[in-house]
């Protein structure tokens, strides 16, 4: 058995520093990179792609809206060329460190309002895997299963990673419980771990009210920013290992 | 006796979180508040300002190069007409959370680059306080004694505070050991009260190769962002305290 | 009889140039001036605020979402507090320009996406008007008559100014003709003139199919941007100018 | 005989349009990108690079200094790590639509303030042909014959094309007659196409005070965003063509 863990890294921008990434990158094998709108300064894009590199992890493109101010987390209306071309601008400038550096970009995650967005409209999420395809066709598309952004990713024909969390809880349908509502973030580590080895084991989750519902993942994401994160993805990893299930990112196919 | 503390606030954007705005403003007497073009997106502006307004610090501006990937940090070769309209902007755009706040603007203290360069060319030093001039002659202008940046508060008739660190070395010169040189930092915070002890009490300074000299202060500088900055603020603030030496913003002249 | 000619300035960024700002500026009365956010550096703004002082026109402030790619005509999902903050920002930065040319801002007129946002949506309307009533109370707010932002303007307590087009055609319901639909816009200058006109002298405006509605309005707005703008102001002016009609910005109640 | 014309093209930002992209494209046979630091914004870009495939024009990066504001025109005290990451972003990013196009990117010549001091500081323009260097090295660089860009490309092992100037004068010492001299722009259409062609046909060039000296060049710069840009270029092309002198790109060699 085997499993990709990943994590949003390189979002530090000028002087703020956001999540933990030389700590974390050796424990997850596929970072979703930063591109510049959201966070990520040129510096912080270089310093991150060399320690992906560094630790074998794959490189993912997280491209986002570009809202520096807004950390990329609010809607913007852009039609679908805008998003097109935001996507295309944001996939060139990561691919550019990544090959300097001598590697190859594996996959691309959007990101926050962007991800959320194309998860449920097909027109954005058909528009940002437009720019992936003409740019890469061997790039692996992270999201939510049976999502818009995967349903487009088939029509495509783009690969696609279906991404479970560790640390968020499932209602029946198969959503994430709103973070507006009581017990939508899993601060315990117990939970968590016992969370991921379901879904590796058994391709099911237990939703917030003891159904139990299939969740097929091929990547876990684990949060690089929380207060917990480094005690967490050390859990994970540690009883992923001992079980025998390997923690790995998904090939491509060039 | 007295002597004002300020500390650089305000600097996180988006995500990034800068230094330890909510624990340190109880301590400090002065807030030079980032204006947005290095740092301080407009809801960090909002923030700081009530947190400064809340604990009765002075609220000072803090303008910078607009240099957001560079925080700052790098000098700009903007002639005098754009560094005048550089400050203003962001002056304004201060001064509205003051006065929204229902407070007023005290003081302003040029950030990283354009402090270093105001010391030294009379041109931009004398841009920077034009700006100020125009914009509300009772501001302080906070700066290293004897610099450019003073010698045009004088010409141009600002009030201006002397600026000394607790926590930088100083040469026979009465200049700033460069960073790059061994002993610039004071690491020990016993040393670091000591000189901020020294300089308010006796006006002198023990220079790194202990000659004696002059250094009359009218404000000390505490750095929010580093790892001891707390630490060195508190112990600093109950050595003045237990000496009888008030802690205050300078008064400004209406 | 009065009327206000209103015109969207200082939009140009870097070296793009946007408008024809020196050649209107005499032609109108009042000056809606970008701050930053979708257009208009420092030395615009500033350029642009000396050029209306010369002319006397009244100095309004232009605020926009942040997104200067976009030219402000995206729409973003911006919280309440989020508008607050962003719009008190740019009032500020332009005021302070004002005030340092020895003026007083006059007006506020929402930008582009953010202008269409608030004429239906009362939340973001009154987060724009808060900005505006604890920046400066007496301050005018320009817009679409019978709208949300008009609506916020009685409720907060702010003077407002209703807000007709010179080139653009109506529907029976008092709404502009979509951009998207023929005869949006009004191209004949005659046509234009005789709108403004009626407007002006009858309160009322034809619509499209000919139906009479009333359309009390307080300023008309002119486009700067269009390749007949000088044209169309000139015939404007001149033929209200003739009529007896004074061309001046409202007054402000402090 | 041959030569190329190059012209800086993808200016254009949010709203504010630069120079006359659309009717110089036919005319030239190198379109140097800006690549959004300076101008340029996603869509910009996308729209520049079509029209540059369209008529076969060679594409080049036009990195830039981050300086949006100031267009580039503003000399920064980046480090080299800092210009190498800045260059190498921009790289990639505009790679990514002339890849996404189904063509290859041909040439970089830095921009603006970036281009002047890579022209005499060697640290800079190592820094910044280290990025194409690491980005792909069949790259052109563009730039002046002998200058510090010119000897870091013979050193790093890139192809080099010497740029001279249609409308520029020169010094007895080969360099361009400052701008803030009299006779640095060569208005005359006339004397600006006899210049190119003695550049072409005899490698020499007349100096302002009359002296003949050498001046090979592989590539001659037109300014799109003058006045009589179109007027100039015309002329020039159509001189070259009745010479039988051929406009092309100069080759890469892959």
């Amino acid at each position: 058995m085997v499993i990709d863990i990943n994590c949003d890294m390189g979002e530090s921008y000028g002087a703020g520093m956001i999540g933990n990434d030389a700590k974390l990158m050796p424990l997850v094998s596929s970072a979703n990179i930063a591109c510049g709108f959201h966070g990520g300064d040129p510096g912080t894009l270089h310093q991150t792609i060399r320690l992906a590199q560094q630790y074998n992890v794959a490189i993912g493109a997280h491209p986002s809206y570009p809202d520096l101010a807004g950390f990329g987390r609010r809607e913007m209306q852009l039609n679908p060329q805008e998003i097109y071309d935001n996507v295309l601008y944001q996939l060139g400038a990561l691919e550019a460190f990544t090959r300097a550096g001598g590697g190859k970009l594996h996959h691309v995650k959007p990101h926050g309002a962007l991800y959320n967005r194309a998860a449920k409209d097909p027109e954005q999420a058909e528009a940002i895997l437009h720019a992936v395809y003409y740019f890469d066709k061997t790039l692996q598309v992270y999201g939510p299963a049976g999502s818009e952004l995967h349903i487009a990713a088939l029509k495509i024909g783009l690969g696609f990673c279906r991404e479970a969390f560790a640390d968020r809880s499932y209602q029946p349908d198969g959503s994430l419980t709103p973070r507006s509502q009581p017990g939508a973030l899993i601060k315990d580590v117990v939970l968590a771990v016992q969370q991921v080895v379901q879904i590796v084991e058994t391709g099911t989750v237990t939703t917030q009210d003891g159904t139990v519902i299939p969740m097929q993942a091929d990547t876990i994401c684990i949060h690089g920013d929380g207060l917990y994160a480094l005690e967490f993805t050390n859990a994970i990893r540690n009883t992923l290992t001992e079980k025998g299930i390997a923690i790995q990112a998904p090939p491509v196919f060039a």
